[in-house]
């Protein structure tokens, strides 16, 4: 086994993202007060409504947007003011323009990587927000590859390693979520390292807990040690 | 010159769309009269913030979806209810689930070009309904590549062309929009052949009239022997 590609997820592995959608669900929350008395089940009914979305709507800002609009006018029983949906829209243009933040040591430990393998940024969501957020990133040079994709499965996975010419045994990718950055590499006899985000968000976690073991660190600093240990 | 590889675009190209979107903005309209005297006014207000939502939230259902629902605030003064703004967001769900139609002749044409070109799809517009719509079209199998993008301007198409190997001199673009299909490929180098469709989406009007003169064919139909006139 030898180590040639890394593959990097970009929202919570590279930059904060998730932070901000979790702020923007505390302000819906507040914001169906009224009509509410339980916010657990509020956020709960949220998530069901982004669930049953996504085969439609798909990952991203957007989509949050319409599932939270969507929401709104359920858990108000259609009583929420056109007012409030235009804050909601504000909402979204907002999240869609956060400055991007490197999570800690990214930026340094990216070039690092850069030295010794191909860095490919595999990322899902809004295309056109995606690309805005690594151009703005400052460490899109250093990636060899950049694969914007719809969903994060073993076909896709295996589309983007065919693209680029790499075994699935020559790689190892990286990310915050179980279900979309390792399950599905693992699964096509690629290796992954999970590592955790402060926060994942609902439909990130996976169906399963019956896997096999995979490495978990707690910030991108350890990836390079890690690999020589896993012989890279 | 020898022409090597053909670029089609999707919508309004190889499939219909824009009389879907054209439609639901007729059921708008309808929606709204309550509140508006003038239909005109109400399209112009709609592509008015198309078009200052077009760099944030880019091309696609999801931003029509909101533009539609941010207009319907603004043109009812704040007073259209919330059921109203659902059956705005069920209209953008029926858009994203509209079934894939080809344009007559696009199969026949598509097959017979295939045999001599390499063919490329390039479209731009939500990331995971474009790749829907491919996976539907029932011709995926004919391209050699497919290129899903935020923006057709120059920098994409180069970047496009550059992925695949191809010089701009062996390249033809082939779309429905003067502004994305025809202009950005002319600045490059390339050729481009305009296919109107039966209606042009008032964002994808060319700035300039100030153009080299393209070539224009009534259908897909035409292209083959248009390209063998053209030395292809």
């Amino acid at each position: 086994m030898a180590i040639t590609t890394i593959g990097l997820d970009g929202d919570d592995t590279l930059w904060h993202s998730e932070n901000y959608f979790e702020l923007t669900t505390g302000r819906l929350v507040e914001l169906l007060e009224p009509w509410i008395d339980d916010t657990g089940a509020a956020r709960a009914r949220l998530i069901d409504t982004e669930r049953r979305n996504l085969a439609l709507l798909g990952y991203g800002v957007k989509a949050f947007t319409l599932s939270m609009i969507e929401t709104a006018i359920q858990l108000s029983d259609g009583q929420i003011p056109a007012s409030a949906v235009q804050e909601i829209i504000a909402w979204g243009h907002e999240l869609l323009a956060h400055p991007v933040e490197l999570l800690d040591g990214v930026d340094a430990t990216v070039q690092e990587l850069r030295e010794e393998y191909d860095l490919v940024l595999v990322t899902k969501g809004d295309l056109l927000h995606q690309e805005s957020k690594i151009a703005l990133s400052g460490i899109e040079t250093h990636f060899r590859g950049i694969e914007i994709v719809s969903e994060k499965d073993p076909i896709t996975y295996r589309r983007v390693l065919q693209r680029h010419g790499v075994d699935p045994a020559d790689f190892v990718m990286v990310g915050n979520s179980v279900r979309s950055d390792v399950l599905p590499v693992i699964e096509l006899g690629g290796l992954a390292v999970h590592v955790p985000y402060q926060v994942t968000w609902a439909l990130e976690h996976p169906d399963t807990e019956d896997v096999r073991p995979f490495p978990t660190i707690g910030s991108l600093r350890e990836l390079p040690a890690l690999l020589s240990d896993l012989g890279g």
